[in-house]
């Protein structure tokens, strides 16, 4: 409770706030802050975005034990993942980011250094590296968020990313007809977990993320350092192209779930044409998740390209109309039409 | 991990979700949703300001053990707190609520009713109660979040708040002959929150908060209930008269000195002045926190009223120049000039 404790000391969380405070403000620099009046110091953060544009904000948890693992994942990704989740969102929505706000709920012993020596970084220090590099890579400043001791790590990313009024991508606007496309490849994620997974277990009773031998490096990428789609979700919103977008979070066969009924249709999946991720499965690639591709549909008369800003755009299958009684998704392949069930992560079940 | 698990069922987080989007639905009619054009349901939500207008932002994490305790305070107040502690910033800043966002973290057994009563209500469920009674009566729509299974109880509040470009209150304005002023009485909270810790303690080993006795309910009103001074900020930033401005959540000291840092000053605190809630002490009053009063500066010729919208108004001290070598803050008492240090809450001391 905050009022059962008193004396404040000058360490502790003023001394970290003032480090994020200071690392935040170098990571990006002034001149690609737009949209961004004020930053971390205040009550609030203020936005300031374009008279003609909108903001998107998405906010996403991830939780020790759910969505990481400290003894699986180094904190540089555990970081970098946080703010990929959140940066997918505006990705889908074809946002351009504006800001990011984080908050933390750590464990006391994740906020010191793991030894004495003068070089060694603490488990928040190497987390915020892994998150303000890809902040960097998208000209996203961290603009504020809060802070919290917890026995259990927690993180909370908020993104704000502005759109032109009325252009935003959203999940509603499929129609029957329309072609469905994915860009990038699915199940790399999923296959790259199961790796980690092997490693971890061939190291058992660690309470440290294994070494990741270089042979694997390329295996782990697509689930430790997963790319947000940004400049592919901006082209696709620009050019006007896509009817509905969404990013594929839960795995394609919820995802698509989720399209369809924010649409009123149902779709066929091609699973011959699907782009599986070298080393994947079917499966992966049908319900592995946190691919963090885009999954979007536009009519059949759009000239959609082979590539949006150096990835692949695969056409996957289309939408059709909504049946009472008949699955929302059918996978077509060599054997057959076949409902596809969404398999894809639920908390709570 | 999600990747981990495969199947979902109908119940689970795709019900709970389902519920408070229809109870989010619900809670603020259309009309009142100003500056929202797109809420729960898709990858972002969509949040448009009137054209003069720019965004503030705030988060707040709130963690159970740190900002609140299963077995001291109910459900419906926890939800309250939850969402007061994000409308105050806003508060701080003279914005107009337009949107909330909610990332709860939750222990399975949580979510799921207390008995098998048809009437009995989930945690979560009367968690919202409070949170949506409260955001109703600050026509604050909640827009988006996120849900995940934990070991331990979160919620990261989000507000969006709309002000005139320009005009927000900022922490920064202060200026040396400024007279220092505060809503409402302070040192409440830590009083409420003292009889609270008297009643778990009479009930040792309970898992459920204390049954308030009636003639407590009045002193426990501004620990469990706290209101967030939202027409009081806007008030403030309507008329131009206040140069800064923050809430009081850590403790008058601790924020008063967060005030005169972000100035560039100091201040002077007129003890016999204070307005100190009935039930509590002078210290509960400087270092309590949690009052979620506003704390505001404005010159020495403004008109400040005695009350806005209903709140008393006190004029507690003055802000004075900066001195090298000298404390920020002073507390003036009969007994003569102290050095005022800042008591107030911090985490990972």
């Amino acid at each position: 409770m905050k009022q059962t404790h008193s004396k404040v000391s000058q360490r502790g969380e003023l001394a970290l706030l003032g480090e994020i405070r200071q690392r935040a403000a170098s990571a990006v620099s002034r001149s690609q802050r737009s949209g961004l009046r004020l930053s971390i110091g205040d009550d609030c953060a203020l936005l300031a975005p374009h008279r003609n544009e909108e903001l998107a904000v998405t906010t996403d948890l991830s939780i020790a034990g759910q969505h990481f693992r400290l003894n699986w994942h180094q904190p540089e990704a555990v970081g970098h993942r946080v703010l990929a989740r959140g940066l997918s969102d505006l990705a889908a929505m074809g946002a351009r980011p504006v800001a990011a706000f984080l908050s933390l709920g750590l464990p006391r012993e994740l906020t010191v250094p793991a030894s004495r020596r003068a070089e060694s970084h603490s488990w928040v220090q190497r987390f915020l590296d892994g998150l303000l590099a890809l902040a960097e890579a998208h000209s996203t400043p961290l603009a504020g968020g809060d802070l919290a001791e917890s026995s259990v790590a927690v993180a909370d990313i908020v993104l704000a990313g502005a759109v032109p009024r009325g252009r935003a991508l959203l999940r509603s606007g499929a129609k029957p007809g329309d072609m469905l496309y994915v860009t990038g490849a699915l199940g790399g994620a999923a296959a790259g977990l199961a790796c980690l997974e092997n490693l971890a277990k061939a190291q058992p009773g660690r309470a440290n993320p294994p070494r990741i031998p270089k042979k694997f490096a390329a295996r782990l990428a697509p689930h430790l350092y997963p790319q947000p789609r940004i400049p592919q979700g901006l082209w696709l919103q620009r050019h006007g192209l896509a009817s509905a977008a969404l990013d594929v979070s839960d795995g394609l066969s919820t995802d698509l779930a989720h399209l369809c009924a924010e649409s009123g249709v149902a779709a066929e999946v091609d699973a011959s044409a699907l782009p599986i991720h070298p080393g994947a499965t079917l499966a992966q690639a049908l319900h592995g998740g946190e691919d963090y591709e885009l999954l979007f549909t536009a009519p059949a008369s759009a000239r959609v390209p082979r590539s949006i800003a150096g990835v692949k755009i695969t056409k996957i299958g289309c939408i059709v109309k909504a049946r009472a009684g008949r699955p929302a998704l059918t996978l077509i392949s060599p054997q057959g039409a076949q409902p596809l069930e969404p398999q894809g992560w639920e908390h709570f079940r």
